[in-house]
C-alpha cells in the first residue's frame, strides 16, 4: 500500500544506512572495540568547544521567542549577513545576505535546489563516483541523473564524456568537492575546463545550465591543497554548503545554498527557493542552529586528527598491498578491491569485522569506500584484520 | 529558468508568508506598536522556563559526538520510546519506539508520510477550510488534495459531500484537530461518522485509506474540550505530531510521527517513512531538539496567555458586530467578512493597521483568520480599529 515508487526505494535502500544499523548490531554482539565500522561519515572529532559554549551562552542571552521562532523561509537575516560577509572575507567575493539561503544540511539544501530548477524529464549531470542519494533527490523531481564516466586511477573528470552527455535537457551540473567517496580534489584545472565546456553548450543550446557544488567538506583538506570556489569561474554556479562535517554537526542539520547575484534569473531562483524551503516542508532551517553558526564562523574542526588516520590508513593498506586513491580532502579511502565484484569483497571483509562500502553504490565498480572518521585506534587496531584479508587474496605473504 | 510548476509556486506563494514580511517592513514604518499583525501562527508565548534550562544541561552533560551526530534516520531510539511510553500514558495507547519517526516539524511529518504512501494521480482527502499548504504538500508528488466542502457556521464535517468524494483513487484523509484556520474541535462524534464512512468505503473498493490526522494544536484547547486521539477509532490512523506550537519551538522544526503497528502494511509504510526522511533532505530530525523533547515530555505551555487572548477577541469582535466562529482550540479565530469579498475585506482592514488573512486561502470564502498568538495589549489596542473597521461597514453607529 506504499507508493509504488517507495517500494523500490526501501528495498534498493542506502548500503550505507543498512551497513551502520548493521555495525550497531556487530558492535552488540562482538563488542564495540572488535568492529571496525568504516561505513559512514559520522564524524567521529567532537564539535569545537565553542558550539556547546555558544548554545549555552544564546539560550541565556537571546530572546526566547525570537530564538526558537519562525523567521523568513529563508533564515534570519543576520545569520545570512555574517555568513556572506565571512565568505568575502575568506573568498574575495561580493556576496549579501540576499545570496544566502539557510537550509537543513546539505541534503536539505539539494533538495531546496532540486525542486527549483528541475520539470520533469530534466537531466541532472554528475561525475562518477559520486553520493548515491544525489540519484534519490533528482528523482524526487521525477528529473534524470546522467553519470559521465568514471575515470580511474585519477578520477579527474572525463571531459570527452562530460561534452557528450550535456544535452538540451540538462538543467544543471553537479560536482561535489572535496568529492566523496573519492576524497580527490577538484583542482582549479579541472574546473576551468568543466566551466569552458558548459559555456560552449550554454550558447550551442541557448539554455541555463547551472553548475551545483555541492560542499560540506570544502573545510575538510590536507597538505596544503586549495579547493577553488566555484562561482569564480562559471558564472552560473550555486553552491551548497553544511557544517555536519567542518563543525562535527551532521545531526543538527544546517548548512546554506549561495546564490549569487549574478546568475540567470537570480530574481526568481531565489524567491522559488525560499518557496521551495517552505513546501517541502522544511519551513526553515533549526533556528538556534542558525543563531549558533554566526557565532561560530571561524571555529575549525580539529583537522589533524582526521590527518593522521588518513596517513596510517593509506600507508597501512599499501603496506598490505592495496591499491588506493590518494585521499586529498573529506575523510574517506577509496581502495580498489583485489577482485570485480566490489559487493563479494565487502561480505568477505565483513568475516573480519571490518564495514566497508561497496562502491557500486557510488556509480563505480570494483572499489571500496572507507570511512576514517573512527578514531585513531580503531584505525590501528583495524590493521590486524586488513593485512588478513590482503593475505587472503594473496596480495600479501 | 525555474521549473514549470515553481512558477506559479512562487505567484501564489503563501499569503500568510507574504504578509508576515509585509507586517515586520509595516512595522518599521509605522512602529511596532502601531500594527496589529494577526498574520502568521508564531507563537508569542515563550518556550516554558525548563527548555532553556534543559538544552543547557542537555550541552553540557551529553556526549557531543552522540548529541549533534547522526542516528537513525528515523530517530535517537530512547527519545521515540520516552515519546511512546508517555502517549501511552496520556492516552491509554500501546505504542513502543518503533512506532514513532521523528520529523523536522509537522510540515516535515506531512511530506514524509506524503512521499511514502502517494503515487501519482492518488487523492488525499480534506475538510474546508483547510491549512492551505496541504495542497503544496500533496502536490509535492504529483497526486490531488480533494476538497470537502465547507460546513459553516459549525464547520462540522459535511458527511454527505465527504462520502461522495471518496473513490478508489483516494488513498488518505487529512484532519486537523484543533483546526486552522477555524479554532474547532473535531469532536468524538464527528470522528466516529468520519471513521464509519471510511470503514465502509473501504470494504467497498477493497483498497487501504489512511486517515491522517495532523496534530500540531492539541495541547491547545480550552474550556476542558477534549481532542479525541483518533487511533482509537479508525485502525488505519497515522498522526503527524509538532512541538512548534505546544513548546513554543516553531523555528526548530521537531516533531514526530505515529505509525501504529495495526495499520495495513506497517513494516512497509514504517521502513518507507525512514527512508523517506533521508531522501527529502531531512535525513534526520535536528538532534539537540530531539533531546531536548526527552527531558520536555510533561512541559506545558501558558495557556492561560492564549485563553485571555481568546476571550478579549472574541467579545471584543462580537461587540463590534462581527460574526464569528468561537474557538475551542489553537490560537486562530475564524469571522465572517461583513462582505463576499475577504480579499477586499482583508485589504480595507489594513488601512486601520489590521494584519487579517483572507481564508480563500484555506479553500472558503467570506471569511478571515485572525491569529491571537499576539501579545494581550496588542489585542487590546487593536480593538479601536477593528470598532473603525466595523463602523465603515456599517455594523455599528
Amino acid at each position: 500500500m506504499i507508493s509504488k515508487k517507495m517500494v523500490g526505494l526501501v528495498k534498493g535502500s542506502s548500503v550505507i544506512r543498512a551497513m551502520f544499523e548493521e555495525g550497531k548490531k556487530m558492535a552488540q554482539m562482538y563488542g564495540a572495540e572488535n568492529v571496525f565500522d568504516f561505513s559512514l561519515g559520522n564524524p567521529n572529532v567532537p564539535a569545537p568547544q565553542a558550539v556547546n559554549d555558544n548554545i549555552v551562552k544564546i539560550v541565556q542571552e537571546e530572546n526566547s521567542v525570537v530564538l526558537h521562532g519562525y523567521m523568513s523561509n529563508v533564515g534570519f537575516e543576520d545569520v545570512r549577513d555574517a555568513i556572506a560577509k565571512s565568505l568575502n572575507k575568506r573568498f574575495d567575493l561580493d556576496l549579501e545576505a540576499k545570496n544566502i539561503v539557510m537550509t537543513v544540511g546539505a541534503a536539505g539544501g539539494l533538495n531546496v535546489i532540486f525542486k527549483t530548477l528541475l520539470d520533469p524529464n530534466d537531466e541532472v549531470i554528475t561525475f562518477a563516483p559520486f553520493f548515491g542519494e544525489y540519484k534519490n533527490y533528482v528523482s524526487n523531481f521525477d528529473a534524470n541523473l546522467v553519470v559521465v564516466n568514471p575515470n580511474p586511477p585519477t578520477f579527474e573528470p572525463d571531459y570527452v564524456d562530460f561534452e557528450k552527455k550535456i544535452s538540451e535537457k540538462t538543467k544543471a551540473v553537479l560536482v561535489n568537492n572535496p568529492n566523496n567517496p573519492t576524497g580527490i580534489i577538484y583542482k582549479k584545472e579541472w574546473i576551468e575546463k568543466i566551466a569552458s565546456i558548459l559555456e560552449k553548450k550554454q550558447k550551442e543550446y541557448g539554455t541555463s545550465i547551472y553548475l551545483i557544488s555541492d560542499e560540506p567538506y570544502r573545510e575538510l583538506v590536507y597538505g596544503g591543497e586549495e579547493v577553488p570556489y566555484l562561482t569564480k569561474y562559471y558564472r552560473n554556479t550555486i553552491v551548497g554548503y553544511s557544517y555536519s562535517k567542518s563543525l562535527s554537526l551532521p545531526g543538527e542539520r544546517i548548512g546554506y545554498l549561495v546564490i549569487p547575484t549574478q546568475i540567470d534569473d537570480y530574481e526568481d531562483v531565489f524567491a522559488a527557493a525560499g518557496v521551495a524551503t517552505r513546501i517541502l516542508g522544511f519551513v526553515n532551517a533549526p533556528s538556534l542552529q542558525q543563531k549558533l553558526i554566526k557565532e561560530c564562523l571561524d571555529e575549525k574542526t580539529n583537522i589533524e586528527a582526521y590527518n593522521k588516520n588518513r596517513i596510517r590508513l593509506y600507508e597501512g593498506l599499501q603496506e598490505c598491498g592495496f591499491e588506493c586513491v590518494k585521499p586529498e580532502g573529506a575523510f574517506y579511502l577509496f581502495m580498489k578491491a583485489p577482485i570485480e565484484d566490489d559487493s563479494e569483497f565487502v561480505k568477505v571483509a565483513k568475516e573480519y569485522n571490518l564495514l566497508l562500502v561497496p562502491a557500486s553504490s557510488f556509480g563505480v565498480k570494483g572499489y571500496v569506500r572507507i570511512a576514517y572518521c573512527v578514531s585513531y585506534d580503531t584505525i590501528e587496531r583495524s590493521m590486524t584484520a586488513f593485512r588478513k584479508l590482503a593475505q587472503r587474496y594473496g596480495l600479501i605473504k
